[in-house]
Formats: C-alpha cells, structure tokens, sequence
C-alpha cells in the first residue's frame, strides 16, 4: 500500500513507530503493535517499524512518522512510502522463550540488544524481556552474554594498558562520596583508572553530579582517552557516552516498577567496567536496614555472583562488604558532598569518609599487587599529591583549577528535642529530604549532617541543617525532615 | 511550573500521555514514564499523565498532549497548564505484586482495572501486569474478581429474562460457523440468546465478519436490546460496544507475543457473559493437534476450570469437548461460512456442521431442562422455523430479508498430486491460505474445501477452490497452498 509521509514532528526516544489510520490498518490486516516495513520509494532504503492506529490526526492515505524513522529513511513530510505487513523480529521469540522460563543462549541475547539498540523492538515488548528476566532470573551464563552484548552494542574505551582499575558502590549510602578521592589515589599511585559515574536515580547526588561543580563531566570517549593518557584517571559521566546504551533503554522500562532484576544489575555495572577495559574492579557492597541490601549474608551472596561473572568475563574482581547503617560523610547533595571530598584529600573531613576512601584504595593497589599499599596510599593522600592529582584531573576535563564552590543560598537548622545518644540515621530519609529540598538539580541543596551514630547530644543540638536556594522547597524539606525523623536518638 | 499547551494532534487509543521537554524534565526532576499531575488554571479541573521526553518537536515551556489529555480537560493548543510531579497510582503496586508472584485481592484487581479503563496505567504497566499474569498464572478467585471488574467497567446489557442462554467456541478450527445456526434455532425455540462474537483474530473469518455479510454487526447496547426483545436472538459484534472495554485493552498488549495467559482467557469469555446477563453457558472445547487445545485431557481440563469459574460468578457452565481434527463445514473465509450456514438452515449443507450444530442446540436446551430436547431441535432446524428466525433477526438488525451474497471474483482450483485417503486437514494453514488471499477484509476471499478427513480421491480430484478478489493475493495463496501442503493423503 502506498502512504503519504506525515512528519508527527515528535520523537519517541527510541523504538522506531509509525502511525496509520485505522481504515487503512483494516485494509492491510494490521492489529497495533504488528510490524511493518517502509520503503522510500525509487531507493531500495527499507527499515521496519511498529504500528500504531490512530483514529484522528492521521488520515486516510497517511503515515505519521516520527523523528527516528524519517531520518533513518531520509524522509521529509509529503513523500510517498510503500507500506507492506512485516513479520517480528526473531529476538521477539527470544524474548517469550525467557518469559516462559527458559534459558536464552549467547546469539538469542545479542539479537535482543541488537535489535534494542537499533529501535526494533517496541516498549511493550521490551518490559516483556524485564519481566523474563525479573521473574526467572538470569543465570550466570545469561548475565555474562548480556554483559557482553551490551558492550559490543556500546561504544569502547580503548587504553593500551595491561592493568586497568576500576570501582563501584551499590547504592543507598547517603553521602558516600569515595570514587572522587580515590581515583586521584589510584591515579597518583601510577595506575590508570578511567572512572566512568551516574547520575542520581533516586538519592540526592550522584558522584557525575558532585563532580560536575568541579569539572564539567559530560565527556566523549575521544576526550575520556585524553583525560587519561594525561593523568592516568578521570571522573566522567557514563550517561554522555554511550558505552552501556542498552542498559540505559532497560533502565528506562525498569523504572515505572522500579525493578531490579539481579541479573541485569550484574550485567549492567561489570558492563561499563567491560566497556573501559578494566582489568582488576572493585565491588564495594554497603548493607544495613535503609540501604539496597539489608544483610551481610545478602551482601556476600550479591558479591560471589559479582566475582563468579568476573571470571566468565575475564575481569579481576574483589569485593568489600562495608557498614551501610549510616551516611558516609556529613555532606548529602552535590555542594557539600564536594566539600567534604575536598576537606579530606587537603588533610582534614569527616573521618568515616577518610577510613573508607582509604581502605578502597588500599585494597585495590593490593589487587594489582603492590606491597604495602596501606602505608603507599596513606602517603599519597598526606603528602598532597592525590589532592594535587585531583586538580590535575579537574584541569584536564575543562574545570579551572583553583576551586571556587557556589555559595548555599537559605540554610535552616534542625535541633534536638531532647537529650540522648545517636542510634539510628535512615539513609533512604536523609536522602529523601535532600532531594525534596532541590538535590542533585539545585547543586546547593542538600543536608550537612552535624552528628554521626554513637554521638552524645544536648537538647538544642543541632542536628544537621538543611540547604536550599528555594525557600519554598526549603520549607517542605523541613516539614518532612519534623515528619520522617530520619535520625534516632 | 507553568507549561504552554501543543496539541500534538494525535490519540494514543489509551494511556493519557503528556510530553515534555528535556530540560523541563530535568527542573521537575521527572524521568521518563513518571507521572505528572496536570491543572488548567483557574478552574480545579485536574488529571494525572505518564511523561514522554522528547528532544524534538516540544521547546522548554511547551507540553505536548495528546487527544485524550486535552479531551479529558477540555483544553486546546496556547493555554497555561499548571504540571506538578504525581504519584503513581496505587494500582502499580498491585501490579508489582502479582509480578512477584502475590495473589491480588478483590480491590486490588479493580483498583487496577479501573485505572486501565479511566487510561491511567501506560503500556509498560499494563505489560507488566500481563507478564505477572502469564508467568505466575491467576487463582481461581483472581479470574472471578477480574471478570467482575471487567464486567462492571464496561457496558451491562440488561434483558429483565430468568434465563439468557450463551455459547463460546475456544479458537483453532477453521469454519466452524455454529453460532449462526444455533442462535437462530434456541431463539425460534423460545429462549433468549443476546450472541456477542469477535471478529477474526488470526484465522480467516470470525462470526463478526461472517455475519456482516448478511446484517450490520456493529450494533450498540441499545440496538441489542431492542433486538433481542423483538426476536429473541442476535449475532452482534462485540468489538463494537464497551461490554468488556477492559479486555480489549489487555488483548493489544498481549498480541505482540501471542500470549494467552489462561485465567485472563477464562476472565475474558465470561465476562463477556456475564455483561450480557448470561445464567446458562455452553462452551465447546475442540481438541487435536492443529487447533489450539492439543488433547482431550487438556480440553478436560480447561473445561473444569470454566464450570468453576461459572460457579463462582453465579453462571451455569456446560462444557463439550469437540472434535477439532480438521475444519467444520466445507467454507473457509466470510462468504464461504455464510453460504454453509445458510445451506444448513434451509436444509442441506455440509453434515459436520449440521450435526456439531445440532448437538450444541440440544445440549443447550438441555441445560434449561426442555425435554427431549434433541427432538425439538431437529424440529424447530427441519421445519425451517430456524431459517425464518434468522431473516428475522437479520432484519431487526438492519438487514435485507432477500439474502443476496456478493460474487467472488477469481478462483483457483488446489488438485490431487495421486491418489489416496484423506488423513489429515491442518487448521492453521487452511485460516493462513485463506487469510493470504485476502480473508476477512476480502469477504469474497477464502476456500472452499472439496474433500473430507476419510474421503478416497484420485489423482487430480480438486482438493479445494481458492478465492480472491485480488489477483497477486490469489496467487500468493496459491503459492502458500503448494508450499504447506494442508491436506494429508
């Protein structure tokens, strides 16, 4: 059938669909969501397309095209196109098979993000692979060819190094901003880190965030090499480049149900860590009650499964379980977790994050092999070089080199209401009220936290002040910092 | 924050779906597929909406709405909307919990039916539902409450009759045009028979279509009533009323992946039942390996399922397990299963048709306690009172009473390539024949089988007549036809 284009003038952000009218959709025998296949007419360009069916805005005789198909055709609006039914794609069996509960094999796998990747698969029929892969899990062999397929479907770091280090937390700790002094460590030290982070999905500041107030950290792969060959390390946001791709498609359909299938998670950090060449990984895995993983046993459970896919994808790993029961650091929000990252690398900050940042890089130079790697990271970080290493990376990445924070704009204090002894502080809280006060959007909210667990307190203590430049958004964080009490004492 | 309304001039047939820009998003601290709370200002009108993100085509202080949001707040393209962030519905939580493997309550199972017919679940939700449905399957109780939630979010026929007969066939055979000789016969016997049918899904002709050929099938709740009042009987197309809206809307999402969750399958035969005040039910199982029961055993199975489930939603259920070795009647595509019925009516016609059609009736008297039921249906059939009762209700739908059937146009004959026993008459590849040469949107298209499970031919005896209007579709079928080979011998 022949159809006039009809640019919709929208983007869908992925899958590649095309509208047609229901009269139309009738003649051809087309149900929504079957496939189609466009040709450009007098050119042998063909791509194929999900169909919707639309009762208005698109008539008779037309084919709404969004931005994804008209440029992969080169098609502007007016432009006749033949339509003709196509068949799905072999991943959509694929894709059932893992519904059903069966294992997929290597090819099956990257069929499934292959065709993620070049938009033939449809979010419906995406949230049916989530699903396969919530209910049924995956098994280690299944991680390990995702990992792979969203690697070979992603772009690559190519280093031309024989030990390539790198990190990562598993979230909830509030604070916990280790990566940016141990990278200018490692780094210091003389091993390559290329460290690539997040943005925040559901906490108050990712390191990206963080680290965007210093430098700006929306890099390409071409400048991230440079980075590196200069320094030996950077600080970059994995979102900019499009190393783990398919991950970040999946994410997006995780999200409505906020789904974690373990074997996704799995593949989806060793993913980026594969895409960078990194030879030796560290896993820091916090557990306590408001963290992602509530108990050690859990933590070391996750952790085997993070070096049994290491081995399968020929990444050194090592795992740390470490205390989640409280923020690390004082700082929550990308302002003041800068400063304390700052405060530590120049002598001073809050210990908790000192020790940890400490014992990381310890544990990894021991990875690699050097001897006496405490008393090595301990004198890179006193002597100042670290800190120096960090301004050096700073520079590279196109930030100035003399620091100068932005100034937090409203500030409110919230006290003790009684004497007593700090039990408790809820990470998921601190990092609720921080975001509701701006976090990570308004680089100065956020929360500094005045007390750490085991604290003695007066009645009228302070107990953390909470930051904003919105002094609306300040007043709700407030409300709910008075509602949720996020520290026991 | 304030957002200038664009009416992006199309409907999404579902889910309400606002778009906004990227950096807009970024400030609301939105991602996508998230929900927003939409107000006109000025008035308190208000609906919450799933966010698309777009890159293109929407600027920063723009929201694009699609014809259902704008409908829902009478809005149009220039006006202020206030958008704020909203929580998701409860219902995705519910959702999650059947992922999980929980089983739903009552309330929880409209809550979610409810927000899936008001167009507040988008499709990632509502595949996650159908996955959870699929993998973990329904309890008995959960396809009772999701029937009940689908009957009282859709249309309600209501016929002030003690007793309303029913009928459903379970897919798979190709022909099998009962319904169209059963109702006229129960209706001219004195019972009341409201018959909703579908239309064809993947095989050549549903009654919907079939029946079109001889009355307008699209008729409203009102029309039906009226019908059935003045006749006793109907043969309307479902699809076309809101009598199981609800079903609809979860069949889109579960046709990319053909799946048929079989609580969902039960939930959505006897709702349609129940909405039309159904107190007695017949459901005819076809088994065999071509159809899409495979055993006796199976269709036992099921079959018990159904009568449970009746039981539970105060519906008299009767099951018969049929033979679904090859197709019932001689005709495959609307025409074709038009004339068989009418041939059968007057008193000839293909004998398997008759007999299942007879059986079916008998059985169904039986069921309101006629005695000698199967006397009375070869009576009410041979006497030609059937025959009358179906113009009658050809008329009252909008008919003519002097049926003429259209001409098909070319024809092809499918001969013997030696001589032999008919074994075998594969189901699915005489619907997919029938389908490639045009059936249903093609009334004139199908085939007409000349031969018979048992039947002795000889070399070059017509196997079957191929029909289309198109002549490049008739040779397709043609070449298909040679290709699978659907009859054995």
């Amino acid at each position: 059938m022949k159809l006039k284009v009809k640019d919709v003038n929208l983007s869908t952000g992925g899958p590649l669909v095309a509208i047609i009218n229901e009269e139309d959709a009738e003649s051809l025998g087309l149900r929504a969501l079957d496939r189609i296949k466009i040709r450009r007419l007098r050119t042998w360009r063909e791509i194929n397309a999900v169909v919707d069916i639309s009762s208005k805005g698109i008539n008779k005789g037309e084919i709404g095209l969004f931005e994804e198909v008209l440029k992969a055709l080169d098609l502007e609006e007016g432009v006749n196109v033949e339509v003709v039914l196509a068949d799905r794609p072999k991943s959509v069996d694929y894709i059932k098979k893992k519904l059903i509960g069966k294992e997929l094999a290597k090819n099956e796998i990257m069929a499934i993000i292959t065709d993620l990747m070049i938009n033939n698969l449809s979010e419906v029929e995406l949230t049916y692979f989530v699903s396969g892969c919530y209910v049924n899990g995956l098994t280690l062999k299944e991680s390990a060819f995702l990992t792979e397929a969203i690697v070979e479907n992603g772009e690559k770091l190519n280093l031309s190094k024989r030990i390539i280090l790198d990190k990562h937390s598993i979230g909830g700790v509030a604070g916990n901003r280790t990566t940016m002094v141990v990278v200018p460590i490692i780094a210091a030290a003389g091993y390559t880190i290329p460290k690539t982070s997040s943005r925040a999905i559901t906490s108050a500041a990712g390191t990206a965030d963080t680290f965007e107030i210093l430098a700006p950290v929306a890099l390409t792969v071409e400048k991230i090499k440079e980075v590196v060959e200069k320094t030996n390390g950077c600080i970059a946001w994995g979102g900019a480049m499009n190393l783990a791709g398919a991950d970040d498609k999946l994410i997006k359909i995780r999200h409505p149900l906020r789904l974690d299938p373990e074997g996704m998670l799995l593949a989806s950090i060793l993913a980026k860590k594969k895409a960078v060449g990194a030879t030796h990984v560290i896993i820091d895995i916090p557990y306590g009650k408001s963290v992602k993983v509530k108990t050690k046993a859990e933590g070391a459970r996750l952790g085997k499964k993070f070096i049994d896919l290491g081995k399968l994808l020929n990444i050194k790993v090592k795992v740390v379980l470490t205390d989640g029961s409280q923020p690390i650091g004082n700082g929550i929000g990308p302002l003041f977790e800068a400063k304390d990252v700052i405060s530590v690398l120049t002598g001073g900050g809050p210990t908790d994050l000192r020790r940890k940042s400490v014992m990381l890089a310890t544990e990894m130079l021991k990875m690699v092999g050097v001897r006496n790697a405490h008393l090595e990271v301990l004198d890179v970080l006193n002597s100042g070089r670290a800190y120096e290493k960090l301004i050096e990376i700073i520079k590279a990445q196109g930030g100035r080199k003399h620091i100068k924070f932005p100034k937090p704009k409203h500030c409110f204090p919230i006290m003790a209401k009684k004497a007593g002894v700090v039990k408790e502080i809820d990470n998921n809280k601190i990092n609720k009220i921080a975001r509701i006060a701006g976090s990570p959007f308004d680089k100065t909210a956020g929360v500094y936290l005045m007390v750490k667990r085991g604290a003695k307190i007066n009645k009228e203590d302070v107990l953390f002040n909470i930051y904003s430049k919105n002094k609306k958004k300040l007043e709700d964080a407030i409300k709910a910092a008075e509602e949720m009490q996020p520290i026991v004492y």
